[in-house]
């Protein structure tokens, strides 16, 4: 057999150990936080039948769903027809009926419908797993990545939403990260876009265009609208009105400026409503971190109906770190209409990039307080494992070098896998009933009477 | 567009709140252990290429692998001559070039040969993971399923043998399951077989059909043997072996006999020092559960080179729970000689159903103890927001009901989610800066003030 060097498939990474731990701190505050606020978790297959997701994230979207070969050979199905035409997009119903999950928000949608009846609304439902996509690999974008989703679903209430700015809050607060939450509303997007005399069908153009604003300015903005053949008048309007937002931070005054410009708008007024309702509540909570409302948050997502939100690290530029919002009819792609859900997204990936270039990953997740029992060979082991057990059982982690080598290697594996504390059981603590523990990080080392290890390290980890 | 019937692909499964909280309760508690013995955790992709996947897992191995369609258009670089044949076998380098992952065991090997310069041998790796297999779904056996893998690599010391023995008796202490652990050594066997004049290639259909022993009894076993043409001599002597093996659990005996019938065998001798080293040196150690040597213990994998071992469960008849056992050389498959490893399995799925029908999963698991708040309307949240986050800040899994309606609808939805206490804020609350705290199980209603709060509710925890 010829030996394969091997390779992952591009786009996706092997996580050594402190990578994991490093991920599983993030993914741990995420958890905790969500279920002291009473979010329930859920798993979901990472396959799912490509009935299921096809046409829920645009032309595009599909291309970018991994397809499962089906098993068997289908090629004895395909009529001899299609097979002339060796075209594949004929063929793909006998290739393929299973996908890989392209996020987590369509299988929410499908589970909630399928599990109807073992639910009661409203549901707040946790899922941090791993999606795929089939996209150009480039730096910081993977193939494989985990989502860690919220979501409340089955209630119109905007407590839901303050809720998730709450929870959001806690989170970075917890992960030791300032942040600012931008808050705004497809409702008062709606009204603008009225204000501005842009038609139904101009609304979604419009988000889009406005949504570069952080990328592009406020004149090449400017200039799309101009060449999308905007008066000169309502090109004015909305720069005002971007200039006022960008420099009046305080929501009282914008409520009054924005009362003004939706009067006419239904629609408008009632986002208006919403972002008040939320923005006057959320006054009755200290937030660690900024809330802004921000007009010119958009969303690329079309199902959002209401509130959005997008969070950004104040600390260092790498976009969103988490977003979401409301939409109101998620469900009803899968039957079941009427249920209201609004949630958010956590980014783990940026977070955990942000983290590690801030330096802000705290020490003890790579170098706990671990011991190692030097190993003299098979003589000793009966002295030796019955501590590693008592070790074990006050909660050390602990470990015993597996080899007869010398004493230089087994202390050299001690310092490369970052063991504080050595303990050392020869003949001469054998006789007197003692060990010696070596601390790695100072150097000093004492002998200890064998009943007294335990307290004696456990005082000092105090 | 069409409203789709939502549903899974068949063989895998959707985990409801409990469901997960279960299964997170046993994968922690393995978590826990491993890292206790200086277990790391590493991940790898759910894709492997297929170079890495295929001829590792035996013919039937290669059909269960679930391949993944490449992207774009890949009939336009099929060959017309093969596109002719319409023989998929023919294809399948352009359909697909990447592949679930079917075990964890392949992943990591391969990890190990492209890693080894940053880990430092011995490697002691624990990962936890879903595999998939395009198996027929049946009772039991599911297409997406968790496997929990640690293993010891780059160490032929047997110490590392004693401690999967010592950490699989702590699991299942600690689960609250009485097991039996069996092991054997494939050495041993191949000494037995050389003392029943099975040649060499005789040898891995002996151990398949010596494997099925507690499946289809002694009597059937024998005469299999029978069939294959072995001497009256030969059956008498393995029927001899194991009915001492059955009936002497006493490890100094056993090892007296083997002594006796392996004389002539090195390779024999060789597997029962190995054992006897490892019996030898776990009498130091205090196991909570049964160890007993199997001499029809074989593990149907052709890998494994050294010492066995198989867990079951001693209340339900299921098979078995754990199992593993010392190989010799698998990262050769990926080009690296001379790394010799010994690793054991979990079977998760199998633990779980154990526990769920012997009633093991303590009720802490899913009876949290949560806190509603009731909903009377926006001019209560002033009061209500503040003591929520309190309740958090506390570490209490605390809410407050969405919606502002009756409060028999709110008091059920209580009940429905398992809520311990509800906490109810109204006009008299206000006026008198208190609050009533109802206890769900036991019916009690008190009026505390708002400051004590917290105290009154750590008191009742304790």
């Amino acid at each position: 057999m010829s030996i394969i060097k091997p390779s992952i498939p591009s786009g996706t990474r092997d996580f050594g150990p402190d990578q994991v731990k490093k991920r599983n701190y993030i993914i741990d505050i995420l958890k905790k936080i969500f279920e002291l606020h009473n979010f329930l978790p859920i798993e979901t297959p990472a396959m799912e039948n490509l009935s299921t997701l096809l046409g829920k994230y645009g032309d595009e979207g599909d291309r970018l769903i991994y397809k499962i070969l089906n098993s068997g050979d289908f090629l004895n199905n395909l009529p001899d027809h299609l097979w002339k035409t060796k075209d594949i997009n004929s063929w793909i119903e006998y290739l393929s009926d299973k996908g890989l999950r392209y996020d987590l928000t369509v299988p929410l949608a499908r589970y909630v419908v399928m599990h109807r009846n073992e639910i009661n609304f409203p549901f707040k439902r946790y899922q941090i797993q791993p999606v795929w996509r089939a996209d150009r690999p480039q730096k910081g974008r993977y193939r494989e990545f985990y989502q860690c989703d919220i979501d409340i679903i089955g209630t119109d209430s905007l407590l839901a939403e303050i809720e998730l700015v709450t929870l959001a809050d806690e989170v970075f607060t917890q992960l030791n990260l300032s942040t600012t939450t931008k808050i705004n509303n497809r409702k008062i997007l709606q009204g603008i876009a009225q204000w501005l005399c842009v038609d139904a069908e101009g609304f979604i153009p419009f988000t889009i265009t406005l949504d570069k604003l952080d990328k592009i300015g406020l004149e090449d903005v400017l200039s799309s609208f101009k060449e999308a053949g905007w008066s000169d008048n309502n090109i004015t309007k909305l720069k005002n009105l971007i200039n006022f937002s960008s420099t009046n931070k305080d929501w009282s005054e914008v409520e009054i400026y924005l009362n003004k410009i939706l009067g006419d708008s239904e629609v408008g007024l009632a986002g208006l409503d919403e972002i008040s309702f939320i923005m006057r509540n959320l006054d009755f909570i200290n937030l660690n971190n900024n809330l802004i409302f921000d007009i010119t948050l958009a969303r690329g997502l079309n199902y959002y109906t209401g509130t959005i939100f997008e969070i950004i690290s104040n600390e260092m530029s790498i976009g969103s770190i988490c977003g979401g919002g409301r939409y109101d009819d998620l469900t009803a792609l899968f039957g079941l209409q009427g249920l209201s859900g609004v949630g958010i997204s956590f980014g783990a990936e940026r977070i955990y990039d942000i983290l590690e270039k801030l330096n802000r990953f705290p020490d003890f997740i790579t170098r706990e307080d671990k011991i190692l029992i030097v190993n003299f060979g098979e003589n000793y082991l009966k002295y030796s494992l019955p501590i590693l057990l008592d070790l074990h059982k006050a909660g050390f982690i602990a470990d015993i070098y597996p080899d007869e080598v010398k004493l230089k290697k087994q202390f050299n594996y001690a310092n490369e896998l970052k063991f504080k504390y050595v303990i050392i059981i020869g003949e001469d603590e054998i006789a007197n009933d003692e060990v010696s523990i070596k601390d790695m990080y100072s150097g000093e080392q004492v002998k200890i009477s064998k009943n007294n290890i335990i307290s004696y390290l456990k005082n000092k980890e105090l």
